[in-house]
């Protein structure tokens, strides 16, 4: 059997660290507002609220809305329930919900796509926006050959029809291509669809004080702890 | 009036040579075969007839294919016109199609991009599919931070459909939009659609023996000889 043809990343916590340029933001806002706000919790809400809200457009119980309107909606509804709903104008609001679009590579991310880069066509498969994903891309300086998203599909992953976006636009079979990500949910799906999967673990996604979820299915192609060490096993 | 935010470019004959490659691929071809057919006139026609096909999908005449298909099937009409329609199996006629694929880029086109891209974001906006943008774009290391293609609005330019693709998928008004094309249908398509334009001159882009045609539409906001001229203008 020959190796993958292209390789798909997810973006969020698997290429970029969230954690971090969220408490970086929530930190502001408490300073700003005089507030004590605890954005190591209410990040977490966040995401499981706008997760929810990914879940029912892929249910069908909710029409296709880009994800950054989907993490401003939640993003409302997660300062109502943390009582401070008049702290803050919808312009500021606007700008924290943009935290998602300025996110930090891992320290691996940069060099280790370079490397695979040389041997595999590379494109994200995000559930971010097209241009959200273009908007984290740039500035980390992630050199991707292309940059694919769910919202290509109006749908989220892990809706098959997101995984036949990379099929369709890079021209290979299932088995042709290679998902990576930090998240089992992700390549379980890809598997489930056919395609290689790697696991690469970012026991920080969760910030240093939050170990992430255990792996309960090991059984994925790949298991590494970064993109250096994927990069060496795909080099075999 | 600040300047663009990201500029979107035309791939084939705009960013690589396609006579070249073409006139290589039919050298070839003749030589396999004991030939003698007039490959700078074949590859003229062969675009022509390509053209029609795809006009006939904008004015929904014919219902949407991908263009590789399209220059597939021409390449057959082409082969019969020109009376060796037996001479080539249809393995060597998919092979021959392929070149579409394997474009060389303009001597200015890589520096330039680079130039270009420290200050904005580029993307392609290609006639091409997204798998054919990308084989063309990865090999030729072209900086893009994205790819985009007609296939994603399922029309091709001058479908304004396709310009729409950048104002959805780049976050941006058609204003802070600027398309560059060595091509004025192309050009004038994106200025009616409310986007900036840019001509950059390609007089080798039908080969040495082939002036091209002339610009009958001078409105444009830039015309200049090559990337590193549009780069300069966009500096000022």
């Amino acid at each position: 059997m020959t190796g993958p043809r292209a390789l798909v990343f997810d973006l969020q916590g698997t290429l970029v660290d969230f954690h971090a340029p969220v408490q970086r933001m929530g930190a502001a806002a408490n300073a700003a507002k005089g507030l004590a706000l605890d954005w190591p919790a209410l990040s977490v809400r966040w995401r499981l609220l706008y997760r929810d809200a990914m879940d029912a457009v892929i249910a069908g119980r909710a029409p296709w809305r880009r994800v950054d309107r989907i993490t401003r909606d939640a993003l409302d509804a997660l300062l109502d329930e943390a009582g401070c709903a008049d702290a803050f104008t919808a312009a500021e609001r606007d700008a924290m919900n943009a935290v998602w679009c300025r996110l930090d590579p891992w320290p691996d991310s940069v060099a280790g796509l370079q490397r695979l880069r040389r041997r595999f066509t590379l494109a994200t498969l995000s559930n971010a926006g097209m241009a959200a994903a273009i908007a984290v891309v740039k500035p980390a300086a992630l050199p991707f050959d292309a940059v694919l998203s769910a919202e290509l599909a109006h749908l989220y992953k892990p809706a098959p029809a997101v995984y036949r976006l990379a099929v369709d636009f890079l021209d290979a079979a299932p088995h042709e291509l290679m998902m990576v990500a930090a998240h089992a949910y992700d390549l379980r799906a890809a598997k489930a669809f056919g395609m290689r999967t790697a696991f690469v673990a970012r026991p920080l996604e969760f910030g240093p004080d939050t170990p992430p979820p255990a792996m309960d299915d090991p059984a994925f192609d790949l298991a590494v702890r970064d993109l250096h060490e994927l990069a060496d096993r795909l080099e075999r």
